[in-house]
């Protein structure tokens, strides 16, 4: 690619990069970096670590200063929250100018303090969560969800496309993180109610994996209802989705009175029946599931 | 279309239907029986249903024996189950050789009740379960699910098929109700885990209508997940699928303590970690989600 002068990828790819941190996911970062022509410093506590990403072209730095002198944007990937602390809180060398993208696990709590402790050292910070796995890292099967300093993500954004695709969640450096933990409770909230479904057929003798399948095709429908009933809930106007509380609280029986048939507990789905029950009692009979969130938010 | 000697939709066609119960959902059914060229006599307790029909093209039996005289192939679609047993205890005319396709809603032992019932009387019964709304009758977008004898499907599924998409589930009368009820819980169990997210990210001040469009995103990419958990399940045969449980209990971990850190409920998540935490103890923490249905089944 050649380099015009409005400044392209081809330009900002000989940026310097470091990467503290060279577990799997900080290898395969410094590695995407490396291949894609940046100068690019790593740093591990152990440092036999860096053996390969300095074989593929990087240098190793030998301890935290070090690697953060060495660039301007500086990648943070390492265990833990307490593991982040300890490194960064080891640095004496000036971080002022600095950009700071902490891709490390943690919550947007700790998200929220690391961006208040680079602000005071005059750092600009973004907090970056990835989904996806290491090998993936470099393709599109990666997504990361950043949030903090809205400068920083502007100016950077095409080195961070370097490691996948890339959504930004706005000012509050807590917010990746929330996006993070919202999207990962979301598949789990789906996946065990799949799993107790699978249950209940079992028990009454239906051969799971086909029904597995059957299953996969209805939840495939479900994406347009979900984003119809986030609109619903963000107007605060209730349609009937789908079929009044009223039709629906009946259903809701039928779907308790057979698990309990069966021995097979129904959890949510006593917790749906009350939830209906009572916009139902409150006067909202006509309205639809969505409008249950009126309830959960009041807890 | 011109009928051939082998048989054809046009000579199936002309087979006289009855319909018994012309709620919202039988009269659908009658009208679409009527619109494709069928004989169709009907009955309702509360007469006056039947005048549109009528003015259709139906016929009006004065009563149910009457409804059932006047057709081999007799649908019954009431209330509910209750209403089912009262107006087929109430024929006194002979179910012999009669095709009895219920289409109420009702439990799996009822469905399995009622086919004892029809074969007792020489009837050949098949249980049918709607998922779809009255105005779609007809259309792709109702689709029924049916079980019970396997020669009466077989013989009459060009006749179903007028009514939308069809599938047979087994020779036991109860499998389409169990499907029916199976899939109704799925969809509830994602969407309250879908609302109980959305609490989750309102209270950290994300809006609410985006987030369900970006989730909305994500649920699309689950069903290859779902099918690939139902042949781990089928088979016995977990492999790590999201990742170790090991690693997963870390995961769940911090949803819980963020869930806890905004006093919002967490009660899935709670469950999955202390499934999670049993496979571990029992010596599988290689294994991944899917192997958490072992647990369950187990209760």
């Amino acid at each position: 690619m050649t380099t015009t002068a409005t400044g392209t990828t081809g330009s900002l790819a000989a940026d310097p990069v470091t990467v503290l941190g060279l577990g799997d996911m900080g290898s395969a970062i410094a590695r995407a970096f490396v291949e894609r022509g940046h100068r690019t410093t790593v740093w591990n506590r152990t440092a036999s670590k860096c053996r390969p990403l300095v074989e593929a072209g990087a240098s190793a730095a030998a301890t935290p200063d070090e690697a953060v002198e060495a660039s301007r944007f500086v990648v943070v990937c390492l265990l833990d929250s307490a593991a982040v602390d300890e490194v960064l809180g080891s640095v004496t060398s000036s971080l002022a100018g600095k950009v700071l993208v902490n891709l490390t696990s943690g919550s947007p709590s700790q998200a929220r303090s690391n961006e208040r402790w680079a602000r005071e050292r005059g750092a600009e910070y973004l907090d970056g969560k990835i989904m996806g796995d290491p090998p993936d890292v470099g393709t599109s099967n990666v997504s990361l969800s950043f949030s903090g300093s809205r400068s920083a993500f502007d100016a950077h954004e095409p080195i961070l496309r370097e490691l996948g695709g890339v959504a930004y969640h706005g000012e509050d450096a807590g917010l990746a993180a929330v996006e993070f933990l919202a999207q990962v409770a979301m598949g789990y909230e789906l996946l065990i109610g799949f799993l107790h479904t699978l249950s209940v057929v079992h028990a009454e003798g239906v051969e799971v994996e086909a029904f597995a399948e059957r299953v996969a095709g209805s939840v495939a429908a479900y994406p347009p209802l979900l984003t119809m009933m986030g609109k619903a809930i963000g107007s605060g106007e209730y349609g009937p989705d789908l079929g009044s509380l009223r039709v629906q609280a009946a259903l809701m029986d039928d779907l308790i009175s057979h698990r309990e048939s069966l021995g097979v507990e129904a959890v949510r789905m006593r917790e749906v029946k009350e939830l209906m029950d009572q916009r139902i009692a409150d006067g909202h009979g006509g309205q639809g599931f969505s409008s249950l969130f009126e309830l959960l938010t009041k807890r």
